[in-house]
């Protein structure tokens, strides 16, 4: 099974469809909505990379004018589902490929008419979007077909765009605008083939260029055209234009069929590589090549200049900014898979360190304090009000932007994780050092020495858990912090030894010695919360003081449904009840520092007080349950994380703030439970080991690991564990 | 002009009226009520010092039975302003004597019954409260006198008292009971004398025994009773009856008039000291020594168990719980007039160092953290959510209780300054040494170590300008730290050098030999901030960063008019907008440490930024404006500070919460004004000094300072200053 289908139209559905029908392919993005909707349905074609602001409302991705919508007009009624309700309505997503599909039957008087679509955005001519559109009817008829480009987009916080210039010539329409903050260019062109002969006018206004096509249909024939797109940006106007052009003529040469076939084929090449069978759980294994799906379509494999969003390509929430997500929840499928957008991802950071640097020192501190919702400079996006209080409607000062320090600590992670699997000392000789280096030397700086105590702690800061914010030595935090240390220290002994000179070098230009030897004697003292007596690890200090609660009873004190739960003042922050996984996160990344037994009691004690109201939190519960070999505990958790964007059952207000869209961590998240929990896989001096956990209903698993520029592929059953090479030509 | 005097009657006066006439010892404070009143009209006798706790709200000082309650009834109609409008009315508070006087008259029918009555709290005989009562008509009429004691008291978060045994024995009416947590007794006794024969008869219920006096009233005849109360508490029960009994028998002997004299005499004394003469401003005169006069009813000359709430003795408001104010603001009175109260107030924080080490424990320190809100234990009864947010009727997590550490270095402070003046080692050998070196201990180990800048920081605190919580090294509080740490090493030094077996002594019991190494260490590297470029000392880190707005623009964005400006989301918290002086504390309580020109502009500076929502504030900005030699700019904070409770013009809300009452620090802070600020004293090495300032319209000032056991007299013009020994008979 893979696709996704609906039967129904519900126009309460229209949001979450557009989430859960979504095509791309890391370069864009293009909502699963239908042809004929507009901005009031949340079209978006989303470009990320791509930041606006306008006047002093969020910085966000742009949306760009869309090239594909096309609606039919029978009789003065536009068949649309909100207007008239389909006999027949099929929407369709087929994950093998990125196609996505739509089929109407309108009747009007006994009139039916269908129309279908198809479309995909092509996997490595990532700026092409192509589509097949037809109708066919039941009778002779008179039908008006619109097609062209709606430049009225929906935006969160636009208008982004400058006015548009509109150019149709050769039935080739270009937008050309640029953005209305850094005048980025943006040009959409697109063009269409028709199968058909049928007169054509224009219709223009500064938002539109619509091809009307009259058509006189005969009964039971189908007249189709095909729509090529082209959209650029970030280039000279000039180029842009003239490279949508040179696209759109070269598919519209190639034609529908042969780009299908090229873009199918390399799906079936990631496919190969980024698969997970399994058999004996239907459910389980359509959830996770979802999840698979949502991970490819984001791939980085064109630039290093962009990561991914924490919303994915799924539109602006969240500013289309790139969080802790994408270390920590996403690289691991990737360095698994995908190498190239591993190590893009890898590089986005190093290539934004002067906006980590730039934050270090607007908050006093030196180095690199990492943006917590990073855009294309790195500076961070975060406002200090980043939530709206629901019964003042004023802004609430959260602490996200400033005291998520761990953010940097998940860069050093990434990129240690990433060498690691790559064993190419030019990632860190080329600017991987340097960040960790610059980090390192932030946690320094922002770190204090407890006298009293002779420890280093790392004070005011907000872990994972979001609801408690501003708090002293949160587990994860000091761990992550410590991880740093030792990751920097490596370093500095591996480029010295393996490079003397790029580590003099960059010795020398960051002027580190005397930080190098600081961070070497703190890290003897970095303070890291231990297991107490009953072999808890507090969270953070005083958190075992807070009020001891149940998750539904803080839920029975809302008093407005949107309220947040944090910040100074929620409901959850004087309460034990926190977020998502925090100290369990802390278990999975370190989970060979700690026992069994130790693992276990505090996924007991946390989960109880976990209101998950994270999309990364699931993941993080299924991992520890399949380290503690409890794969049946684990799999809710999985199954949660795996369907979030098929259900989507996921928050979508935290306090006034609209945050909808795709969750790619939850997508990873499920990838990592898979592979990293259920097959246990553990690579351990440059091996591929596994320490199989399998649910009890699942036969088996299968997937492929790429190690040492070699494809391996594991064949995991209840008794049996092979590991195999693959032939190179993968 | 020595008498505060209203003609009016307006039911909305009565609260406010109830602080502005109040009248107390020290041991207890009667509101400023009129005799018919009840707990709906807040008569309180307000018992300082006895607290207690009913079920799980505020801890809070307990009311006591009103033994003064009477009222008059004629022809079916209580003879009580609110139930029917006199035809005259005055109420007269007479500051020299402390004596409440009320004369009403009532027309009914062109029956004119006039009532006249005087009460005080007897100075010396602290726990007898006195009155007289007469009655006069303009007509041959039957009246019904009632009086006895009303035991239905006021409490804010009672009821506090267990049912009372009510006795009534040849005349003398007791009602006996405990309170409900701590079972502490509480004996009120009263007995009349009539000059008139009278039939009397007992109405009696759980609350109340009224006699009830049937008049057959004369025209224009005086009809008088006097009655003498005797409070009393903490003693075993049988004993507390034993000398309430004795004490209203001898009282009653004594009679109305000599005890009327002997008070009278004492607080001739009283003032003999203490009063501040001003020549050339009738207004400032009268309201400074009304403020004079809130702090001679304040004394504690009998107890060192109890010392002064930040309300007085003017009800429950702030839990009676003693705060600061005390010792920066109040001290200095006492220290120039009242030593046996200066030390007393100093002994109560000797008598409460293990209440403060518990603080300090229970938040993971060592040494001595004092409460914010300090009851009889020294243990904190602030609250974690000591606000009521106005919107949701939540409480706010506010902290008051575990940041405002300056409170510790306030009582060290109020210490020294004690041990300075009366120059009596004893005072640091019994306890005031341990509490010393406990507080510092505290600062060490509350502080850090910024290792990267070597210097020791005081993070996460709360200054006095309590908008702003959890902030990092407030300027004020850190000033503060470091003179706690000084004051330690000098005393330190002292009790070596003096008396080196006590030295010992206690640094064995306390194990601080390596204490005190480690606070001489951090004492060098402690760090305070200093003036910036443009002069201005930073209140605490980041806070130029914040919201630049003046005072009236924080305002007009109120949402509900008793909404709280603090705690983490309140209005002012993000903005420069500050609740009372604070860099402008430091400047007046370090005044030598700063140029005239950094004072200048400091005071400047956070002047535009001051709401003045404490009535501390004033004061300080006074007494900077004098050490600037601008004695205008300082006259109307010092009025608003000495009128605070004469105007009733302060905040009656905090959140939702009451928090009405007198306001013994604004009275503080106009005497140290006018001492301080206008006439300029200063103690230099042991001598009188004065550089004075006298407003424009201010002739003289003449005023008595006791020093070295001797009273000084100062008589101060614009152009002569007189220093002067009063001979030793005071």
């Amino acid at each position: 099974m893979w696709k996704v289908i609906t039967k129904d139209f519900n126009k309460e559905d229209i949001i979450n469809h557009g989430n859960k029908f979504l095509i791309g392919n890391g370069y864009m993005g293009y909502r699963g909505t239908l042809e004929e909707f507009g901005k009031n349905e949340l079209v978006a074609l989303n470009l990320p990379g791509v930041y606006d602001q306008y006047e002093n409302k969020w910085r966000e991705p742009v949306n760009a004018p869309n090239p594909l919508f096309t609606r039919v007009i029978y009789d003065g009624t536009e068949l649309n589902p909100i207007v008239i309700n389909p006999v027949f309505h099929q929407q369709t997503l087929d994950i093998s490929c990125g196609l996505h599909k739509r089929e109407s039957t309108f009747d009007i008087n006994n009139k039916q008419i269908t129309i279908t679509s198809e479309r995909f955005a092509h996997l490595t001519k990532y700026s092409l979007l192509v589509m097949k559109y037809s109708v066919k009817t039941n009778a002779h008829l008179n039908l008006v077909i619109e097609t062209g480009i709606d430049g009225d987009v929906w935006d969160i916080n636009g208008p982004h765009l400058n006015p548009y210039q509109i150019v149709n010539e050769n039935n080739i329409v270009t937008f050309s605008t640029n953005t209305r903050e850094c005048h980025i260019p943006i040009v959409v062109s697109e063009t269409i083939l028709c199968d058909f002969n049928a007169k054509i006018s224009n219709i223009i206004d500064s938002h539109k260029l619509i091809r009307q096509i009259n058509l006189n249909i005969e009964k039971d024939k189908t007249y189709t055209f095909y729509k090529f797109a082209s959209v650029k940006h970030s280039l000279d106007e000039a180029e842009a234009n003239m490279q949508a052009m040179n696209e759109i003529n070269s598919a519209s040469v190639l034609g529908y069929e042969k780009l299908f076939i090229e873009n199918y084929l390399e799906w079936q090449k990631r496919w190969l590589v980024s698969d997970v069978e399994l058999k004996g759980d239907e459910e389980a294994q359509f959830s996770l090549r979802y999840s698979i799906y949502h991970l490819l379509i984001l791939n980085q494999k064109h630039s290093d200049k962009v990561s991914i969003p924490a919303r994915g390509i799924s539109g602006q929430t969240y500013k289309g900014a790139i969080f802790w997500d994408t270390e920590m929840f996403m690289l691991p499928f990737y360095l698994n898979t995908d190498l190239q957008t591993a190590k893009n991802l890898v590089k986005y950071r190093i290539n934004t360190l002067d906006g980590a640097r730039r934050k270090a020192m607007e908050y006093g501190f030196r180095g690199a304090f990492y943006a917590w919702e990073s855009q294309e400079t790195g500076d961070d996006a975060c406002s200090h009000f980043n939530v709206t209080d629901v019964f003042t409607n004023r802004p609430l000062r959260t602490y996200f932007r400033d005291k998520q320090v761990h953010i940097s600590a998940d860069i050093v992670y990434g990129i240690w994780q990433t060498y690691l699997r790559i064993n190419d000392l030019s990632l860190l000789i080329n600017g991987g050092a340097e960040v960790i280096f610059e980090c390192a030397r932030f946690y320094y700086s922002y770190g204090y020495l407890k006298h009293d105590k002779n420890r280093f702690e790392i004070l005011d800061v907000t872990g994972p858990d979001e609801y408690h914010e501003r708090v002293n030595n949160n587990a994860f935090t000091n761990r992550m912090a410590l991880e740093t240390f030792n990751i920097a220290i490596k370093v500095s002994k591996l480029l010295k030894a393996e490079n003397k000179e790029s580590f003099d070098n960059l010795i020398k230009k960051l002027n580190y010695t005397e930080d190098l030897k600081r961070i070497e004697e703190v890290v003897k003292i970095l303070y890291v919360p231990q297991p107490n007596n009953s072999g808890i690890i507090e969270q953070f200090d005083g958190y075992f003081k807070l009020e001891e609660v149940t998750v539904d009873e803080v839920k029975s004190r809302l008093i407005h449904p949107n309220e947040y739960w944090g910040g100074a003042n929620g409901i959850a922050a004087n309460t034990q009840i926190i977020k998502q996984a925090d100290v369990v996160t802390l278990l999975y990344f370190f989970n060979d520092e700690y026992s069994s037994e130790i693992k276990k009691t505090n996924w007991d004690y946390y989960l109880k007080r976990t209101e998950h109201g994270s999309s990364l939190s699931a993941s993080m519960y299924a991992l520890v349950a399949c380290e503690n070999g409890n794969p049946e505990w684990a799999y809710p958790y999985f199954m949660k994380s795996a369907t979030v964007d098929l259900t989507g059952k996921s928050k979508q207000y935290a306090g006034g703030i609209y945050i909808g869209g795709t969750h790619p961590a939850a997508s990873g998240g499920a990838y990592m439970t898979a592979i990293y929990g259920f097959a246990g896989l553990k690579i351990i001096e440059n091996q591929i080991k596994c320490f199989p956990h399998l649910p009890k209903n699942w036969e088996s698993m299968s997937f492929k690991v790429i190690l040492n520029n070699d494809l391996y592929k594991l064949d995991i059953t209840k008794n049996n564990i092979t590991i195999a090479k693959e032939d190179n030509s993968w």
